[in-house]
């Protein structure tokens, strides 16, 4: 099967996409859609959805797995990351990809098999799986495809995350 | 000039179009964009992209007034509406039409003369503004024009509401 990971954000939107055949792990491709402060909002909103949708369309995957938001502490940059989680869910509705959401805790006992792990120790193991050399830059792109990987490993599972809503 | 107001949300999207000449104001059209529950979410936003995506090729609104969205009591509500409110403001992107923020107290000023007006207040005087017989339904729709009203009396004023982040 083949997953699309994507950590959400209006400035970084990390995205991996990762082949799951047998029990192996292949990197398909992966990246990061970046947007500049002091351009207005909405035209770097634009730029996340054009972003996201050409991934979908280039690589075509089966499934997109995303992490469910949670309202923490900063209030102003989670509603701007909810905004552009919303263009994200939007371009995977265009593309007819069905959506699966993970909170943070399952996406860490999907990868490291223990749900406290921390973020580095989840992204080690994401390296591993995948045969990289070094944890891929930005944190986002790690991030994402430690997403694609918790959901390739729920699926064979049968532990399969929430469906969106 | 004309003026689209838009109340945000994935269930009700209330909307609104009013022309402004001189110092008077006519309703040219209003609604709202209504989704299902039960339905997917991604597909619940992708009605309201259409939906509004729709209104504004329809009646080319010279600006978008829409109001800032504040993280209040219930955090599950104000994730979904910021991911509502993300694809309206892409829609708006798509259509170049500018965006105007505006705080509920902004809103009640500009309508009713008093930041602390009312609900009600505001739905009345948006009604008689409209020369509308009733103040429309649902609540949102009404909303929807009321932030139309704000934007033309501010950009008369040239009190113009914050440019979006």
């Amino acid at each position: 099967m083949r997953v699309l990971g994507i950590d959400p954000g209006y400035a970084i939107v990390g995205w991996g996409v990762v082949e799951y055949v047998g029990n192996r792990f292949t990197p398909v491709a992966f990246g990061a859609v970046t947007t500049e402060a002091g351009v207005p909002f909405e035209q770097r909103l634009d730029k996340v959805y054009e972003g996201v949708l050409d991934v979908m369309t280039t690589y075509k995957p089966e499934a997109l797995s995303i992490e469910q938001l949670f309202y923490q502490h900063n209030q102003t940059t989670v509603i701007g990351v909810a905004e552009a989680r919303g263009v994200i869910l939007l371009a995977a509705a265009k593309c007819g990809i069905p959506i699966f959401e993970y909170t943070p805790m399952q996406v860490k006992q999907a990868v490291t098999g223990y749900g406290k792990a921390v973020k580095k120790q989840v992204q080690e193991m994401t390296r591993m799986m995948l045969k990289l050399e070094k944890v891929p830059k930005p944190d986002d792109t790690a991030d994402a495809l430690g997403m694609a990987i918790a959901h390739c490993h729920c699926s064979r599972s049968r532990l399969v995350g929430t469906p969106l809503r």
